[in-house]
């Protein structure tokens, strides 16, 4: 025999609004009751016809994360938080990955699967202004990470101060004496934003220091990943002899860890290593990783409370919620703050 | 004005056919020209009348990936490897974390989702042959992991062989002298089943060996993280004196490092380590983590491969495939193969 709502309501001993509301994606239902009925639900193989309600409802309870790559750490991390919080609002979410190739980005936003979704929440790496200015489709989204173009927002945006954050880490090494402060992550435009900014606050404090901008310390790296920044760190020492690196992400810094450690340098009293992201496997190396740390549960509950803000028809002009950010020092710079018992 | 579906052909110089396939998610449209068509799509901003086209073809083009948590790199990377494998169909993914929770994983096979996707990939950890028995939901699914019950398979399933893949690499340290093997990653039913085959083969290696069973050798983890791993090596070492040890993932092998190198212990020459899983970040650790590694590529083609022939109805059995492992052995076990050049 089927289960009706009825019996779902009686077995978790809650109104049948209240199933009502858990079936249909309501956010005003606390996780306790929602874990309350869903697990009733499970138990008793209870299904919603929910192409009636989809339809009824003109919702799918589907939105998207679109994402550069799940293999990158922060973006796998992010991804997590995100599917939490969009949980907490009955949500499920869809992840689409763009590899941050424009094409498949704009793909994204001409909102190619805007039959699916009620919401998009998109972090691109090389859309242009141009790609946002010419979005016929209706989809809400959300944008996470940097600003594209610098005129008035079109669409809510969750974000850090890169500049900040990134002349800080460089601070923290000039700070402790170093002189000869690489940087690993320089990118050529288009799809370089990030990296521009993160490059922008390492100049501030180098400056600031009265240390001279040596281009042998700066090293490119087109991905992110940890081969990159073997790579590049292998490269920087050829050439450059620096003291300390700040690499623009913690994969980076991670193979630079790597680079430096397999050649027998010492980390972090020859070469300090400062990465950016606070990535779990950071605080499980030897040395552990000096890094910046964005708070992620932060950056995801704000994407979907805009988003749902969005949903809701209560929100108006475009936002612009700034994250905050702090500095993880570790062993890789010297910090003797052990991560781990 | 709105692009029609001819200026796409013309614009990617195929076909009004080709881009209808594309459009429509068929699968025998080659990567390049997929890619073309997609490019010429976004360029155009053409948006295909897709609820229309759902209702005419019964397919959402939509597959749901459902895993214990992204947080894992090892779920993170094999939903980067399903994610690719579905692209090359014109597939979206659409994932769900359970948590390994019965209650959330009998949700995802009872089809609450059913209405938005084609087929459902499905990595459980808790769920029992019950659950699959009482599923009414007809959507088609693929199990991956482990099987579930010992009787006539119900689900296509894709997965390794962990007894003789723990056994090959608890031989490998007791075949460079080690005679104190510890275990890391013992679970308690229900779910625990890779837990059990993984320990299942580490006994049956030290059996061959003529090592004795030692419990104080023997450590749970409740849950497969780093943290779990560097707590269970610290009380290890209270108790067990090791000389090596077998961790069930490279996420436990990882914490167990740290806690190893952070008391000053070294690795290999003092405890080797091994992991279980060939996740990325066990190839930038110094040293870097010796591990069992699966083909992910392989489990998500043929997980998605079993999928479209469900799909496509020329399907009749359902499928076991079982994907080869090997041994990686690096310096966490003496092995100087630099990983990183």
């Amino acid at each position: 025999m089927r289960s009706r709502l009825k019996d779902v309501a009686e077995h978790a001993g809650v109104s049948i609004k209240t199933v009502s509301n858990v079936v249909n994606g309501y956010p005003h239902v606390s996780p306790a009751t929602r874990a309350r009925v869903e697990q009733a639900i499970a138990e008793l193989s209870y299904r919603p016809n929910l192409s009636a309600r989809s339809l009824r409802a003109g919702r799918s309870g589907v939105v998207a994360l679109a994402v550069p790559d799940l293999d990158n750490p922060y973006f796998a991390e992010l991804a997590t938080h995100v599917i939490s919080a969009a949980d907490q609002r009955g949500w499920t979410v869809l992840i689409d990955q763009t590899q941050g190739e424009r094409a498949k980005e704009r793909l994204v936003v001409s909102g190619i699967r805007s039959h699916l979704i009620d919401g998009l929440l998109f972090s691109p790496l090389a859309l242009t202004l141009r790609d946002l200015t010419d979005r016929e489709d209706r989809t809400p989204m959300v944008l996470l990470g940097e600003r594209i173009g610098s005129g008035r927002a079109q669409y809510d945006h969750v974000g850090i101060d890169n500049v900040a954050a990134a002349r800080e880490a460089t601070l923290h090494l000039a700070g402790l004496g170093r002189r000869r402060i690489a940087a690993i992550g320089a990118q050529r435009v288009p799809s370089g934003v990030t990296a521009r900014l993160r490059l922008k606050g390492y100049r501030q404090a180098l400056a600031e220091c009265g240390l001279a901008m040596d281009p042998s310390l700066i090293a490119h790296a087109p991905v992110w990943h940890r081969t990159g920044g073997a790579e590049a760190m292998a490269a920087l020492l050829e050439t450059g002899a620096p003291d300390a690196v700040f690499c623009f992400n913690d994969a980076l810094a991670l193979g630079a860890l790597r680079a430096l450690l397999s050649r027998g340098i010492r980390v972090p009293e020859d070469v300090m290593v400062m990465g950016f992201d606070d990535i779990e496997d950071g605080r499980f190396t030897t040395p552990t990783l000096s890094t910046v740390s964005p708070s992620k549960t932060l950056i995801a509950e704000s994407a979907v409370d805009l988003l749902a803000a969005r949903l809701a028809g209560t929100a108006a002009k475009p936002r612009e919620v700034r994250i905050p950010h702090r500095l993880a020092p570790r062993e890789s710079s010297g910090a003797l703050i052990p991560s781990v018992s």
